[in-house]
């Protein structure tokens, strides 16, 4: 049993713990805390705008993106998918991002997200690939 | 050593595989060969279009594609990244698309892509996941 993962048990943890970075992105306080779930190496694709590749580029990112006006995203994710060895995951999931339009006033955008997580040597998750496009209109 | 994947190999394997993909939907004239690169429970996520989800909801997809006067989407991958049981993978690429505008002048679209792969019971890669988003306009 030396090394098996519970798959069940893993999806429940990957997704709370996925929960728990979209609360602290949506709380926009803690810099830190947000970068802390991704992988050194992780890629974001956001639509229309360059990639963002490794921890540092991501800290701009993130710092730029939260002094936006009325700034704020949020997600929450409905399936995981894991490899066989339970190293690596999937997650389908749905964001929302807010930001003050050039009159002031607050703009949404919808949008469906893929994420990619890996399992660290230390036997926690980390985001490595993070890419959305918008939800068709309504 | 049974049953021990070479990633190296896997790796050639699967964006050989994915480049043959690329080159049957480039030609646009094979649709089942086009289907048979996802698994039979695929998401396929296209900006601002419904999700498509299964097999008969693809073949309705690329049909439909394939019938859009000027239409032909073409893609490279150029990263991937396999889970250590070798059972697991996500490519990063670049996508084009093309297809006659109102005014029956061609239009394209360029696209930074996530495909996510599974090995099946039969050893061979399918894809599993497919989202894109546009690329910064020049």
């Amino acid at each position: 049993m030396s090394g098996r993962l519970d798959i069940n048990a893993e999806r429940a943890r990957l997704l709370q713990r996925d929960a728990e970075w979209a609360l602290a992105a949506s709380e926009g306080r803690d810099l830190e805390r947000i970068l802390s779930f991704w992988t050194d190496d992780a890629v974001v694709l956001p639509p229309a705008l360059p990639a963002i590749v490794g921890k540092a580029a991501l800290r701009k990112y993130v710092e730029s993106s939260l002094q936006i006006p009325g700034f704020r995203i949020t997600w929450s994710s409905h399936e995981a998918v894991f490899s066989p060895d339970g190293q690596f995951a999937y997650l389908l999931g749905n964001n929302v991002v807010t930001m003050n339009g050039p009159d002031g006033v607050p703009v949404t955008a919808k949008g469906r997200a893929v994420t990619v997580w890996r399992r660290g040597a230390d036997g926690e998750w980390r985001c490595a690939v993070d890419i959305w496009n918008a939800e068709p209109s309504a």
